[in-house]
């Protein structure tokens, strides 16, 4: 039976230690609600330490990575679903998820919520992104949730897959 | 030998009045200077308008498509390309673009602009879209250029295409 | 750390009772070893057919879809990779695969051979496909092995694999 | 208004001098029809002839390239769509042409045939690949059809686009 998959964006190489601190927690957290993290697979940032949270936590982690090997891939990842489209693979990400949250910020990132809101997906951002958060709920509506750390975006999630 | 190509993304369905006349104007001035006009394809909203007024100033356009037939597409699409691939495309639009022109927001073109600094590509925002200009400059720092009118996309176009 | 992913293509509504068998025996023996089935996730023929297999031995199993929601998939598909692509899918199906298995021929998974071996990948070609035999192993090389059962692909899949 | 586009596809490194002839007269042989020119656009083997021969006729090209840049276009393409998908655009380069000549054989060649006849495309198979011809022609029953040199390649497409 298909499992529910919480789909968890943010930089690469630009992440902060912030996003990383959030990013481990925010895998560990959603392994415990028994759901499936995916992301976009890289070893590097956001992707690496949310897989690695729930790897830790003994959850099962789903990278789609944009190149076309799996030799770029996070350690942390499970199923590493070997695209070989670059960024288009954002829109894959986002259509495999039934929810997508950002942690951090940047070009990826924006085009990952953008996508989701298009795709009539729900999305919460995690912390501290006025702009990202004005501009996004102006596009996206009510789609948009903000959660100010790990615990609420699980609380948020339970709350928009309806647990 | 290879043409440039300026691609106009904006809304379909969610288009204003005015983002149509800016469509309209920008491909005429678009197509006066030789250049390719390149969009969404659809027809509707920005994407039918931006290639009507390419048409009506002898220019020649291409319609990236999100659909599998080219069923949907506006009339004023001379160049009809069939993705099948959804908002997936949107990638495409980008990276076949020398140059990415915003013309009105959405989620779509908000994913477009934000796949287009991804790949380290120019942008210019047309008009009064104080989030979104605000949000991109801080994502896309020098990348993202804002115009006023139809006139200023071409002249920062130009300056930005180095001609 | 990332898992073995063999994917098992063949037909979805043109499928034949002998190809449903096969694939039901093949999901449940490469199950068995420990790896994970990918294929085209939807509730039809071979893809359906391998699932189940593989759910009945206890795998896991990777669906991905060519629709732009889950709605289609099989009920054994466990992660529900969406890609809103269509048959441009077909890529990401033989990229993400360690080995290709054909279980059964048409259109579809004839463009999967060929794109596995444009990829250097191995294809294992189960039964009674003389001419897909001879065409692929033309175009193919020493690429594709022919495996008259679905223990004859398991022993094929662990040489090559290096188990 | 949406010009016809006929794709061309076969080879790049491993076409044979044949494959080139063929291809730059085909090309030729199309622009004069007033047909758009669409291939993988790589400036290697049929891509490059082909657009070389619809270039020399005056005709138009467009090169769907798997790369993410225009960098390694065939000189002779005037519309570089960039895909950065690598083999994912076959499918695009067969959902976007009217009507699919195959020109040579190889691995992408049959995918691009494949996908076409998934698709319920016409495909035109040029010359002598008795192999390729009875596989595909037992897949795609009556969409594929064979020509023997270039002026037959144009009398069956002239039939098969009603002209």
């Amino acid at each position: 039976m298909r499992r529910t998959i919480v789909g968890v964006m943010g930089p690469g190489a630009g992440a902060s230690q912030r996003d990383l601190e959030h990013a481990r927690r925010i895998g560990a957290l959603l392994a415990q609600q028994g759901w499936v993290v995916l992301c976009g697979g890289r070893s590097a940032g956001v992707m690496d330490a949310v897989c690695r949270g729930a790897k830790e936590a003994g959850g099962l982690t789903v990278g789609v990575l944009p190149g076309d090997a799996p030799g770029g891939a996070s350690e942390a990842v499970d199923i590493a679903i070997v695209t070989g489209m670059g960024n288009a693979r954002n829109a894959i990400n986002v259509l495999s998820s039934d929810l997508v949250v950002a942690c951090g910020m940047g070009a990826g990132t924006a085009s990952e919520i953008a996508l989701a809101l298009k795709s009539d997906k729900d999305v919460i951002i995690l912390g501290d992104h006025p702009e990202a958060i004005s501009f996004f709920r102006a596009v996206g509506k009510d789609r948009v949730t903000v959660a100010r750390d790990p615990d609420e975006v699980i609380a948020v999630a339970r709350r928009l897959l309806g647990r």
